[in-house]
């Protein structure tokens, strides 16, 4: 009866102290990692995307210059603007920052191996890849607006009357990469929910 | 006898309930919460000083006008810029949310009160935040790299050879906003890194 009771209370022991990891690490945290490689294959889609409309954009037009009075063949390309060589830069840093989470999200889901470390890792990572994702549409936008309203009080003329379609390929880059810092934010709830839910 | 056992697994198990929060929410993540309230503090410094030197940018100058070949009473202001305005309004947003949550940590210090859950939602408001405060300060120094070098190729002439003050004020506004966005990465990794050492 003695053994019996002791056998009882190791076997619940035992159980006890499965449950609790299973609960912490097992099937709740590995759903979250396929929600995870989702919105990372949406991630790396859009910055691809954005990266491809961005070096794309380029324009040649037949124009009339008002200050010289005659017509000239005036081109824009994306390379003249600085803020738009920064958001090329943080779109090809995002698009391999994606790349690489996605594999290693892949990995995970394939192993099963959703560890705490990992998703406190990749929730830095992409925190990091979130500053620099919106600081470089914030940039890019505040050149697209200037260039398509123009600002009369410090005589900067608008450019988007000229090359309308330089301005739809630059505006899409633009939104594009909005949706990017859009979807980091969301991979960096998923993960705190992750940590969160664990840490019960 | 039955009473006093009762009373014994009644006392063990309350003691047991209370370790386990205590090994949870105990000694490491409230020092964790002192640097939290140390960062929100700097954090609502800088959002503040950033305001109170963006707002009081304005300069009056007399100038010569090329175009119009007269000298002219010139005026510049952070609101005849858009996205001056939107860096205006994010660190307005910034200065609230640091406020808000610097009150919270000062609670959950004094009642010794740090849930995982409270973690989470600090997470999260503060990456939503990094997105606003990064992105409009991205836009604030995309304008303000204009009004420094000026861009030639779309004619956007320079203007703080004119408005050096003015462009001073707004140089400093924007760097302080880039300590902000710091500082807000810096709060999503202590928070993430409490939750990592709880999920363990």
């Amino acid at each position: 009866m003695a053994s019996s009771d002791a056998a009882d209370s190791g076997k619940a022991a035992t159980t006890d102290t499965e449950s609790a990891p299973r609960r912490g690490g097992g099937a709740a945290p590995v759903s979250y990692f396929h929600v995870d490689f989702f919105l990372r294959l949406l991630l790396f889609a859009a910055t691809v995307s954005a990266l491809v409309v961005l070096v794309t954009s380029k324009q040649n037009k037949l124009a009339f210059v008002p200050t010289l009075r005659v017509f000239a063949r005036l081109r824009a390309k994306f390379n003249d603007s600085p803020a738009l060589i920064y958001l090329l830069a943080a779109l090809a840093v995002g698009c391999f920052h994606s790349l690489l989470t996605l594999i290693i999200s892949a990995i995970t889901i394939v192993k099963s191996a959703a560890s705490a470390k990992l998703l406190f890792h990749l929730l830095i990572f992409d925190a990091l890849m979130l500053g620099v994702m919106a600081s470089a549409t914030g940039t890019g936008a505040a050149v697209a607006y200037i260039g398509f309203r123009g600002n009369s009080h410090v005589r900067w003329n608008k450019i988007c009357g000229t090359f309308d379609m330089f301005c739809r390929y630059i505006a899409s880059a633009i939104a594009v990469s909005l949706v990017a810092s859009v979807l980091l934010v969301a991979l960096i709830v998923v993960s705190s929910y992750s940590l969160y839910r664990r840490s019960r």
